[in-house]
């Protein structure tokens, strides 16, 4: 199948706050690099309202105000909407048929096993009443995935139980009914030491409700006074002390942030982030100072993020109008493959006119 | 709201098979009657292939031939066009989105606690391995019964906890996210004698594995062969021995379509049912004898049935144009709704201008 052999990249966020540094490391600016490689026939990028609602179905206007806050936030990263597709996934109502067909392939047993899933069930607690909608989202993945036919999913690797749930849906499927659906593969971060990105104060996991997270739409002053208070080494008390790197959000950072070349503009008494770490270990080198350069260093990154974003902030019709017409592009292809999806298992009545002659016939043999 | 208050009425079945008189005389009898009373707006009949496929995802012939020939069934038993619609579920993409937004509103506890699908579950056994889909598919009806705003669903007493999960999710959509939907109620077969009507051996169920069905398709011959196979009273083996009535089939079936009318015209010896199960208690009338009046009797519902359905057979484009045509009414009327319950949701980004002014004026402070 030729369509099968094109590259197509499908992923997205979540609509529940903004974006943050963690996001951007993790993953915005890989996508911006995969975007801008060339290499890809289509890269789709969801913002998956439908899936934020099945644990936030009490709070639809976090959601529906996230949709925008993410959407300005991927163009802010460089996302190109001519180079990209940008796309809001409660307005392709393919994904939603195909769900309900896959869910007929998928057992209850086989949901609860995912362990994804089970970890984020265990997490949010939910009082012991997973909605269905939770329990099923792997299942909607899969059909936002397949409906695009994206052979390549980039993510982390808490996401490779989705994947692999997904390739089984697939193969299900295509067992069951036809040859029509594409088994995805997962993408890893490009660089293995950032997948993840600690919160400010050194806990594992960036967390609104913590307020531990730098965000893209941070102005310069509050991403500055987060770094002021950020978790380094709590031993290291006077700056003649030795301290530590492990654990020390500050040098996180850095390792995920810092490129040689910042060194000779900001802070040229090094060569690279290994002599400056060196100095911080033996002693010598104030926490005050290693912020003001982590500081630097992530305006670099940050600084045309928030003027880009400030420009499109003023143009809000004009990001309305390219995520109408990023959704209609998706949902041309979703309906393409639904189309194709109920060929295979031959229930388009409808447009399939060989299904109504098979009964003409059958009747004209009585 | 003053379409609440419109008499709708929704209900339908699973094409799994072609119609038996058991479905007549539950179900297909009274739509004819409530079609005709004049007292509804909309009678909505549904071809609910997609809740077919829920356990049959192997099978999606049996559920696509199936989808004609209880077409078929309907029109044949005085279903009309004119006065009713009947529509295919698959064809109404709206009532998948509802699903997946229902979903998010019921525990998956609460899913496994309904009582109809539990014993659904162990009767079909599934080996231990339900599908989603199935578990799922109150939550589905429920799409399917709100898409169109129907008060009454004409559904036997089993059906009951279906209902009542249907109003629980319209209340906690109601309240979550404003007044739109609207509770169903059931409404029961007429005769409460014939809610069921066991399979020509006897055995509670009509089942097409076990063939004890008569089919509203079947040939005057092939009726005929199958009451003379009937189960009666085991015990009644001479003509001059007392016989049973309870349990006895051929006595259910006549309770269940039987007027005096027909004692005069076939049977004048006895002046209504009675008479004649008073003499079949006391010995001296034979099983042949009740069992050629039930035929002529049942033939008095399945001629005109038959010759009906033999008409429609002639002409199955236009029983196609006809389900085209009452799915694209359907889906208006599902449309409408989806729009107010995105409405509702307040994720109708593209629909609801106020949400982007919202968005404009958000920034327009910054």
């Amino acid at each position: 199948m030729a369509e099968a052999e094109k590259k197509v990249i499908l992923t997205g966020d979540r609509p529940t706050g903004r974006l943050h540094i963690g996001h951007y490391v993790g993953s915005l600016q890989d996508r911006v690099k995969l975007q801008n490689s060339g290499s890809f026939d289509d890269v789709l990028i969801m913002i998956a309202d439908a899936q934020a609602l099945t644990d936030n179905a009490d709070n639809p206007d976090k959601v529906r105000e996230s949709v925008i806050e993410v959407a300005l936030d991927y163009l802010a990263c460089g996302i190109d909407p001519t180079k990209s597709t940008i796309f809001i996934q409660s307005q392709i109502p393919e994904l939603f048929e195909l769900t309900a067909y896959y869910m007929d392939l998928v057992s209850l047993a086989r949901a609860e096993r995912n362990p994804t899933v089970k970890a984020e069930i265990k997490q949010r607690g939910f009082n012991g009443e997973v909605p269905m909608g939770f329990l099923a989202y792997p299942i909607s993945q899969t059909a936002d995935i397949t409906a695009f036919k994206a052979n390549t999913v980039p993510a982390g690797e808490d996401q490779e139980p989705m994947l692999e749930q997904a390739r089984e849906i697939v193969r299900k499927f295509n067992t069951t009914y036809g040859d029509v659906l594409v088994e995805p593969e997962v993408l890893l971060p490009s660089r293995e030491a950032c997948k993840r990105l600690p919160g400010t104060d050194g806990k594992a996991k960036m967390s609104k409700s913590i307020g531990n997270c730098i965000y893209l739409s941070d102005s310069a002053e509050t991403v500055a006074k987060k770094i002021r208070g950020m978790y380094t080494d709590p031993t290291h008390l006077q700056v003649k002390d030795p301290g530590k790197i492990e654990g020390n959000t500050v040098f996180t950072y850095l390792d995920a942030f810092c490129d040689d070349r910042f060194f000779a503009e900001y802070l040229p008494e090094y060569a690279n982030l290994e002599e400056m770490k060196d100095h911080y270990r033996r002693g010598g080198l104030g926490d005050v100072k290693c912020k003001k350069f982590l500081n630097r260093v992530l305006e670099e990154t940050l600084e045309p993020i928030r003027t880009r974003r400030h420009t499109y902030e003023q143009d809000i019709p004009g990001v309305y109008d390219m995520l109408a017409a990023g959704s209609a592009y998706a949902e041309s292809i979703a309906a393409h493959t639904l189309s194709e999806v109920k060929d295979a298992m031959r229930i388009n009545y409808f447009d399939d006119a060989s299904l109504m002659h098979e009964q003409i016939d059958r009747y004209a043999d009585r």
